[in-house]
């Protein structure tokens, strides 16, 4: 059993967040609340989202799961303008979830979830530790595009950097101690990731985040973030490209 | 002869309803307004509108026909902005309609109209009658996109829906006696139509205008509303989908 | 040597006038500031643009040229918002121009300018002048497009004038003396023009611009304006259309 109530926008927020990574999604609820654990299909990145009953304007529910495609979730947030509340609603006997906005209904088919595992999420001691506004991280993505493939994320005691390098031009955001909320590097570390994941996820999230990042050389980045006035919590990580010789 | 000017809004407001249903189109001109009645190619939609001179700044015509090409008056409607004054007058003479908006002339060649007959408006008389803005419809056609081809208009003492059946989706708009403007049906009707038609209209009507729907089990529905001000009347009928077992 | 600071507004201002014509450009950098001479593939157009250090929030330069592709400055403008100061700065060991907007940095190679010859911009002695805010003008392009490939400029004592003639449509636009700068012919005067050059530069100037256009019959046009709040000005000029008989 799930009911529930989600303002338009914690929920357009939340869906804008997972859809960079993958569109059919099990999120498994508890009266504790919904989690969501997944990996794109080339094992490239992993999500873990944890949202608590308080991401919800109302919420009721025993342990069940949810097999959900994102992109009709997408039709019913364009129904709704900010400020509106969305019900949702398991209707267990036709396998489908009711979505409500106003006087109108949307009801969709539920995916099968027998067959979609729950990625184990790697444990992870990461000594370079980072928390900056993700607007700045929007700015330098932005700066790379076009130029490579790849962007390698670099920290130091006095800074942090991405930068992007190809065969004629080079795109580079420093961001000093001053302009970071937060900077503990023990030792110097550099990582390169795939740009496109890396640039979907930091485009997905709202302005004004707060993000932790950490890092390691070769090591994957761990990305943290709270959604949802805090209530929800999100772990990304993303696989490190390692240059062969 | 016919020589007239008009608010740019308004000349925009007739145009985009119309275009909803074919491009090129003939004006039956009289002293005493202008009339057009089309049907579209595939013979499921017709419209009669009726403009009063007062829908116009300053009118002066005796009898004539007038065939445009829509498109191209789109193209001067772009021209102007909210609050312009567009002067139309025919050249007899050249067989051209000039249109005026500031200091640029356009002018176009009107279309030959001696093979464009005049549709004969349907007389129906509808058991149901429903007064809504349109505001609500185009939120309940926004909901139905993507689900199926067809929409279902239904009616009954306390109620007015549009829903939308697909093989795995369900869109459905409930409006009750409270949320419309008037609801006059003496026993519940249902009447499948053709969602491209209905939305295509309802998304050309300007928000906050009233729209008179009537209604019958397996009859065509006659959508009525008021254009420019209150000074054109618009009628559009649309051909039911009638299921064959 | 090169290291300069301009207002991101300004830059763009620049860049989108000359990208109308051509991409990759060579800038004649002297102390006394930045000259810029091009045609386009087809020499039908030319351009001339002269830049004083006062265009610039700060200017420090020896004699150089600067071989730039212009899309990629395009790529660096969408990086800054209005207000936002770029720092540019030629690194001669590396053959690169490196742009910085705030935390951000964007280095690309220049261009080989060895075979990019000045072209010889014509001395012309042009009759009819007239002044002009291109905001009229950029009126009288869109009533044009989708007429004709080539617009008419006219002029004579009373009148300048656009106008496009088609197989079944005219578009025109007529300026009296009111509503012109000035207005200076001695004799009516008439030639063609290729409509997607004019336009395009048209369109590119911000509006509220003084254009000054000189004309004589089936003579280039000359159009001269200024950007970077006068600190800049350009020539443009376009070659006519002479029908043959």
């Amino acid at each position: 059993m799930f009911k529930a109530e989600i303002k338009s926008e914690t929920l357009k927020g939340l869906v804008n967040v997972i859809s960079t990574l993958i569109d059919e999604v099990k999120f498994n609820i508890t009266p504790e609340g919904v989690v969501l654990k997944a990996v794109d299909p080339a094992h490239v990145g992993m999500i873990e989202l944890s949202m608590s009953p308080k991401a919800f304007e109302s919420y009721s529910a025993s342990n069940t799961e949810i097999g959900l495609d994102l992109d009709k979730v997408k039709t019913v947030l364009k129904l709704s303008t900010m400020g509106d509340i969305i019900s949702i609603e398991q209707d267990e006997a036709k396998g489908r979830l009711v979505f409500k906005v106003g006087s109108v209904t949307r009801s969709m088919n539920l995916i099968e979830t027998s067959n979609m595992n729950d990625p184990k999420v790697p444990q992870l001691s990461l000594s370079a530790k980072i928390g900056v506004l993700v607007d700045h991280l929007q700015k330098g993505i932005r700066a790379a595009e076009a130029i490579s493939d790849h962007i390698a994320l670099k920290a130091d005691s006095e800074s942090f950097e991405l930068s992007c390098t190809g065969d004629t031009d080079d795109a580079n955001l420093k961001l000093l101690k001053k302009d970071l909320e937060s900077l503990d590097v023990p030792s110097p570390v550099c990582s390169m990731f795939p740009l496109d994941y890396f640039s979907n996820l930091i485009k997905a999230i709202p302005a004004g985040t707060l993000v932790k990042i950490e890092l390691d050389s070769d090591y994957p980045v761990c990305i943290k973030f709270k959604l949802a006035g805090g209530e929800a919590s999100a772990f990304y990580f993303l696989a490190p490209r390692i240059e062969s010789d």
